[in-house]
């Protein structure tokens, strides 16, 4: 049975606050709480029915608690509207800076993103391109968030996150002279540049674009050509324009 | 004012039934409101406050019927959340095909795409591209929904779109030998393939992909290669894959 408790923790998990006091994180539905289990994340609690029990039974013993209940039950924990067959609890890991060598490892910069549903798919695309890590601003949006994680499609458990001030990690790495990339209306041309292997690629704000403090710190502007006809429109989606630059950086 | 049968008739554009019903359709927001205004289509309805009015008092001339209300009725009006200070109900265009000529436009052709977040997202992408139509497949989500409105960022009013059955669209390609282009896992490297300016880009459902029936009418099948090392996402967000392609298809 789940208990009331269980189910008031699991619903808290929406809110920032309540993710931060108990260090835990909510994943929905079958292939994702499969994908949880693969993963090198602790699942601190498994709630399921039959059916994935039936399917998963191997996978299951490795939740450090394991709640068989009823689709009923699931529906009342479940922030979902169409909730499957299992939720989890999954413990987050340390926010501290993965590793990487910028001289031949791509690594995105996201400056103030702040849609959830445009984070869950930045970690989906970087995770298509083999992109390993990715920095986050401090107000960018937290990749713990339920929509983040249902929009990654699993992606989040094999991409490494670091929330920092981003202004200092660029400029250490202007110090070391790591090619920092960002879009730009102004910026050249991004099908006619030489783009490197390793580096960081800044991507900005949905509303605002790049800040101003973090514009100083790029030291390559690109723009994503338009090919529209008169009154197009004025900009890309940042998801959109993330994979495109991605598959730039990608492609030979 | 603005009466309770004029909000009732605004809420109700939420569903297709009653769009299809009135032939209108809602756009909410000040720039999406403007751009309707400045656009071809026939802006039946504005309903707005003094201060859109005061920033457009020669384009609100241009609607058939201007309200003129409070930033309260405004929201009793509003599907969203956080309504600006206008909305505006427009006539929708006939279903009919859109000009162009397949051996040098690229056309777009949407085969069950459900989410309207995505083929809003689809419409920004292909105006940015200059790819001024889409044909859509019946069973394809309605594109005067106005979460799809809304996504379009405005390109619902610069592009043109056909629903009609697609197996048919393409067979009739297929005997002018138009090349119908679509992605498949095991498609061609879509990097290394020498790309037509002209024919016809095929994106399949979320879920599913192309269906077996449209799969049989490409003639050249694509893939985005991955660059995931070991276990990484199996598939990419259809409007992403959508903007690679069409920057593939664009970049020269």
């Amino acid at each position: 049975m789940l208990s009331k408790n269980k189910i008031k923790l699991i619903q808290s998990l929406n809110r920032k606050k309540n993710r931060d006091e108990t260090g835990l994180f909510l994943v929905e539905g079958n292939k994702m709480v499969e994908e949880a289990l693969r993963s090198e994340y602790q699942v601190e609690l498994l709630v399921c029915n039959s059916t994935f029990l039936d399917q998963n039974s191997a996978l299951s013993g490795l939740a450090n608690e394991l709640i068989e209940t009823d689709s009923e039950s699931l529906h009342k924990a479940s922030l979902m509207q169409n909730p499957q067959d299992a939720l989890a609890l999954i413990r987050q890991p340390l926010n501290s800076r993965p590793e990487f060598n910028l001289n031949h490892d791509l690594v995105l910069a996201l400056d103030f993103i702040q849609d959830p549903g445009n984070l869950g798919t930045i970690f989906r695309i970087a995770d298509w391109f083999g992109i390993s890590s990715i920095i986050c601003s401090e107000n960018t949006v937290d990749s713990f968030n339920p929509k983040v994680v249902q929009a990654s499609m699993g992606a989040i458990f094999r991409i490494k996150t670091w929330y920092t001030n981003l202004e200092n990690f660029l400029m250490k790495s202007a110090d070391n002279q790591i090619p920092v990339y960002g879009t730009f209306l102004e910026g050249d041309n991004i099908y006619n540049e030489q783009l490197t292997n390793g580096g960081i690629l800044v991507l900005g704000n949905e509303g605002n674009g790049i800040s101003k403090s973090v514009e100083k710190l790029v030291t390559q502007k690109l723009f994503i050509p338009t090919f529209s006809s008169g009154k197009g429109s004025e900009s890309l989606n940042v998801a959109i324009a993330a994979a495109i630059c991605c598959s730039e950086f990608r492609r030979r």
